[in-house]
């Protein structure tokens, strides 16, 4: 009975789908050797909470904290416990004590708001109970030059004050951003198809590093060496749509999506080559392997590696107090597809060894049936998700019923 | 409501797996850093039929054409409609007209059927209406030799007549048969962990090449070569659980699971190397890569590669008319596992485009949480799965409703 109910919810979650999208099996009959199209809208998400079966921690409690948020790509969490989430279009909303302000955060600039461009990503200054900066990637309008732009704006606990763009690359894709441990801003920019992640006078394909005002540090790799641009700390990404500093060594973690398989993680080394699109896991869209072998000597490894894909976005590795048994050993990445029907998003939380070394993933919340943007540990030990969605949703996931206890043996 | 549904269907089927295995959960909690248990009992399947959702083929309906098989392990269509199936424990079941005949098929040689070891695959003779011969590959008692045997018998309607062991290795594992478009039996011996797959003078790892009387084909790579085994067709293979001719090409395709990560399916040619355990895409188990760089020169690189692993089983080439959006563009690979919770089981569409590239993958069946361990296609043009359990059902997998009209777009 349990699974014919299964097999029927997911028919009535992919009808609702088949009418929002206008029939997508009738269209693919054609052309069975075309892939498939990358943009799918998810089935409507309930009210939740909804109780989630995993692994490790074995009952958790999903509940939605807010929806009403367009295309939100990423979160921060102010010291007062105010968020902050940036909408693709270009707005930056607050949610208070889970309420999402109606009126959007004045001061945010101006960016090109098209297809998967947008307003991107949120970073803290280290010292923001001080500065109150609050910084941001997107992509700027064509008119305004193009390319990344990296701005940062003073908090005043309604609006950001005094923004003002303090880097911009002219070339490649807004990605993420993220502080190390170093103090310094590290700003992902992404490649896509073209050459400019291997040339080193590009800022496409590049993760940069810039010190908190956007000039460049004089310890940088490349500084001084003719034909490289200052600001680059590592080349050859693709779509770098995740990246934060492992707690437990201070290494700079990022991911990047590849094309059909090859989703990785790398460790971010100063100066290192991560080899896009020169060596890939992955094959282009349409079939042929993106690079015979997946190895070249002088390009670096992925630490983690998807084949397929899950169109890996944000990440975030937990040291929370609220599961004891994910604190310290995981690192939850996000995913925007996995697999055809039913069309399914999700998070993996990929488990490491005591040195580091992943030991095997777990796919959750599939469930939801929600394509996943951001994934980030909140001050409160929960772990928080965005949706990619045009009516998106901020979700908070919990502990749901105690554990059962351990059998004795 | 559809979500809720699904979350306590999960829980049902959660709970009855718990139950019956003693708590899990509570098992690992002591261990976080131990890879996890390979073994688990899934959920009990239902009585069906079930109907599910999937990608180019939207309605699939899969019915139990018979429970009450111990752990099967693979299916062959006799021309009269007559199905045999192994059971691992080393008996041979007869499925006629949908019914599984109580009594075991007698003249099966001994097994050693300890673990995961015993009667294997089963593979017809090319010429079999005239010749009826059934070959077996199975594992060995150890007081017969050990190793890989591979037997034949004639099968005379309800039992196997003068079965002879044709061919044993005396190392390595028994793994799938199969006959080659060029009339010679392949039979495939798994490697393991040790160095085996790469020493050529044992069988160990190896994809060997036979002629039907198990002697020694004169045109195999390495007759007369000093050192090597004369039946090595190809080495450096770890568990080669997968076997099938492409009937677009006419090669012979073999998949193998990694460890942790690095299942793969693999372009058989002869005289080459797959590199286990030399190069691979997969991590062991507990932690490690198996190898800084998964290529190295002169070893062959896999056609489809899983991280993380799928566990893979079975596969079969889709060349019927039941299914026209699969016919001639799709493999079918069983997957024993997939992540961590809900257990779950699943077969994978791997989709070609015309140049026989892949182009992606749809997981399907997850929906039923069973592990699979053999897909076939049978000569009525459905597909074929057998379910690796105590209590293991053989299913067909049929159309389901007709598929909704494509909207005038």
């Amino acid at each position: 009975v349990a699974l014919l109910t299964l097999a029927v919810a997911a028919a009535d979650a992919q009808q609702a789908q088949g009418g929002r999208q206008g029939g997508r099996g009738g269209r693919q009959g054609g052309g069975a050797f075309a892939p498939p199209p990358i943009n799918w809208p998810s089935p409507p998400l309930g009210d939740g909470p909804f109780l989630i079966e995993s692994g490790d921690e074995r009952n958790l409690k999903v509940v939605v904290v807010t929806k009403g948020l367009s295309h939100p790509w990423a979160l921060a969490f102010l010291p007062d416990g105010t968020m902050l989430v940036t909408e693709r279009a270009g707005r930056l909303r607050v949610i208070r004590n889970g309420v999402l302000n109606k009126t959007p955060v004045s001061g945010v600039p101006r960016v090109n708001g098209g297809g998967l461009s947008g307003l991107k990503d949120l970073a803290l200054h280290p010292r923001f109970t001080q500065t109150r900066w609050v910084y941001m990637s997107y992509d700027k309008p064509a008119d305004a030059g193009g390319g990344m732009g990296v701005s940062r704006g003073q908090w005043n606990g309604t609006s950001l004050r005094g923004v003002k763009e303090i880097f911009a690359t002219g070339d490649g894709g807004a990605m993420r951003l993220a502080f190390g441990r170093d103090g310094m801003l590290y700003a992902a920019v992404s490649g896509g198809g073209g050459d400019g992640p291997q040339d080193p006078n590009s800022y496409s394909g590049k993760i940069l590093r810039l010190r908190d005002d956007g000039t460049v540090p004089p310890d940088n790799p490349f500084v001084g060496r003719a034909g490289y641009l200052p600001q680059i700390y590592s080349m050859g990404h693709r779509t770098p749509l995740a990246m934060a500093v492992n707690p437990a060594t201070g290494d700079l973690w990022a991911g990047e999506q590849g094309p059909n398989g090859g989703d990785e993680l790398n460790i971010i080394r100063p100066g290192r080559n991560y080899g896009w699109p020169v060596i890939s896991h992955g094959r282009n869209y349409m079939g042929p392997k993106v690079s015979e072998s997946p190895w070249r000597d002088g390009m670096e490894q992925p630490e983690v590696v998807w084949v397929p894909s899950i169109a890996l976005s944000g990440m975030a590795f937990y040291t929370g107090d609220r599961f004891p048994r994910w604190k310290g050993n995981s690192l939850f990445v996000g995913g925007l597809r996995e697999g055809e029907v039913p069309r399914t998003g999700q998070i993996q939380r990929v488990v490491f060894n005591a040195k580091g070394e992943e030991i095997r993933r777990e796919p959750m919340l599939r469930e939801l049936h929600q394509r996943i943007r951001d994934v980030r540990q909140g001050p409160d030990g929960y772990l928080y998700l965005l949706t990619e969605e045009e009516d998106g949703a901020l979700l908070r996931i919990e502990p749901g019923a105690p554990a059962a206890p351990s059998p004795a043996r």
